[in-house]
């Protein structure tokens, strides 16, 4: 495995000619490793819906390419340039409505579109810059990647040892993940990193994609659930907590997948280093703190039947939200492409606005 | 449901003719309310060590009237006496091994021990005695949960919100449960108490027990997962936390199972009062603190395919102890059938250990 390549473990790519998309099928994950072509708009949006891909940066750069290959395989066929922005207007609208809180899928989204207006021509040369406009969206992201992991690694050691929650590793991004991207590169330099991934409940992204992907790489993982994390604190305490997050308030405050601010709780009661990675495009500067990120809430099927088997009462009411809010101050910092950020973060963070605008 | 007599829910009960016993089949709750009916020392022994019967009071009891009832069942017979102390002493032996950890059962088991020794005659007077004897630690167990919950009721007021981790219930006693007792007292003196059951991983205890024996009786109960307590406590603050315990030290440190640390750092961090529910046989005053409680360490399988599905890959590994420690700081009160024990606990516990000797 190269883990330098963009999509460095089959996350997704173009099949041969360009006309479809191949992805690996997350939800088989791990008891299969099957990949799934998709050469049409209800598969790509069925993909999307499903979880097959998942991931907010995964699912931009899926949404983008499959733009890219739809328009493509229509191009084969000779149609008129207007004829095929037509259907690309109506594929578009469609997969940005496949998950609507996922924003980067309606920001790739979005760079599709202004690429398919700035380029003039035959449906052949449109369809050609869509191809280039996702595959440069693919690499951009593999690099986000990298360069989180690049600034993460300095916080590993010889051999340490990192607790993580979900999974925001390369499975959820075009590259080698946000989260793990340290572990990767660590792993890459001789570092001997041994990662404990809370399996996370209801969906268990963490035992099914975090534990499968840190395998595959070679890289020594141990599974633990939810509950078991201050245990494991008490007895063996992790060097380092390393997680993702959905969106990250202007305060710092950081949303990320149910689970993560109890962690964060506990590693503050051990002394444990709490960090965040995620790219700036997760940084939302119009809402101050965490009280302004709304909240997903889950069907309670995932919690009451998510193993196919039932496992609470079918009256009982669940409260399943599929977010929690860990406070700045439990937040030792966040790592984006651009470093290592410290408190205050309203600081630190706005200083990336002002940089980026 | 009269929550007063013994087993209100059909933990366990006698047969019609006392030479067996029924149980509630705890695997098949809550898609099925199934009992099956034990009249072989192998049975008995099954239905203990594949947690059909659960929860370290329950098991006691079913120990002791499983003795009586095959006792009784072989008196029936008509055998000399000598021939029913030599049947009783085998299966009394493989009874205590089939968990060997739970220290209710190896105690109730010798109780029957004693009754066996102390009683001359026939074999009809014999298993009179056992019948006897078995009753009255039915009784006894219940009678202990129903203190429990009178002590701990005066800590719920008219619309309480409870939190509790696995199942300390009426379905791990003889009686109304221990972490919920008071609920129960409280429910029939008319206070609307909303208990937040967490499912409690792997084996979801809370989920599929505390939430379907507390919707039998009427009561509001919500499920959550694991992971989810911090994110409650953030919004919809509980008033209170109640857990059960597996063993206590002398100094107050509780190991209960794996999560509760977690939840109490948690209520610790929110302001709210964690109280551990258990009977005093549950203290080990021979253990100075949580260090000398031993910690089961329980099967991968049961997290990687614990509902029949593979959840983590087959070769990566688990680790998984059954219980946490939490230190006696974290704990606002031990209740036991004596009272609210208060801190320091080398005291409060000590005392309790004075007046039983």
């Amino acid at each position: 495995m190269d883990l330098s390549s963009p999509a460095p473990f089959g996350q997704i790519r173009w099949d041969d000619d360009r006309t479809g998309i191949v992805i690996l099928d997350q939800t088989r994950l791990p008891s299969e490793v099957k990949e799934v072509t998709l050469r049409t708009v209800e598969g790509i949006e069925e993909a999307i819906k499903s979880l097959r891909v998942r991931g907010a940066p995964l699912i931009g750069v899926t949404g983008a390419m499959g733009l890219a290959a739809l328009s493509c395989g229509e191009a084969r066929q000779g149609p008129l340039s207007e004829e095929l922005r037509t259907s690309f207007a109506g594929w578009a609208d469609r997969l940005a409505a496949a998950r609507p809180t996922a924003v980067n899928l309606a920001w790739a989204i979005n760079r599709m579109r202004v690429v398919l207006e700035a380029t003039p021509g035959s449906s052949t040369d449109i369809a050609a810059a869509l191809i280039e406009e996702a595959g440069l969206i693919l690499i951009e992201d593999a690099r986000m990647c990298r360069a989180i992991g690049e600034h993460g690694v300095g916080l590993l050691g010889e051999s340490s040892v990192v607790l993580t929650h979900c999974n925001a590793g390369a499975l959820a991004t075009g590259g080698i993940g946000t989260a793990l991207a340290p572990v990767y590169v660590g792993h890459e330099r001789g570092l001997r990193t041994r990662v404990f991934a809370d399996e996370t409940r209801p969906l268990l992204q963490g035992s099914r994609i975090t534990a499968w992907e840190l395998d595959a790489a070679g890289i020594d993982v141990t599974v633990i659930t939810d509950g078991m994390a201050g245990a494991l604190m008490a007895v063996d305490t992790p060097d380092v907590v390393f997680v993702g997050s959905d969106r990250i308030a202007a305060n710092g405050d950081a949303a990320n997948k149910i689970g993560t601010y109890g962690l964060a709780v506990l590693a503050e009661q051990h002394g444990i280093p709490f960090y965040v990675l995620a790219p700036t495009s997760t940084i939302d500067h119009h809402a101050s703190d965490g009280s302004a990120i709304p909240i997903e809430f889950r069907s309670a099927d995932e919690i009451r039947r998510g193993f196919g088997r039932l496992t609470a009462p079918e009256n009982v009411p669940v409260w399943s939200p599929a977010f929690d809010v860990t406070p700045a101050r439990l937040i030792t910092g966040i790592i984006t492409e651009h470093g290592i950020h410290e408190p205050p973060y309203i600081e630190s963070l706005g200083a990336l606005r002002a940089g980026s605008t």
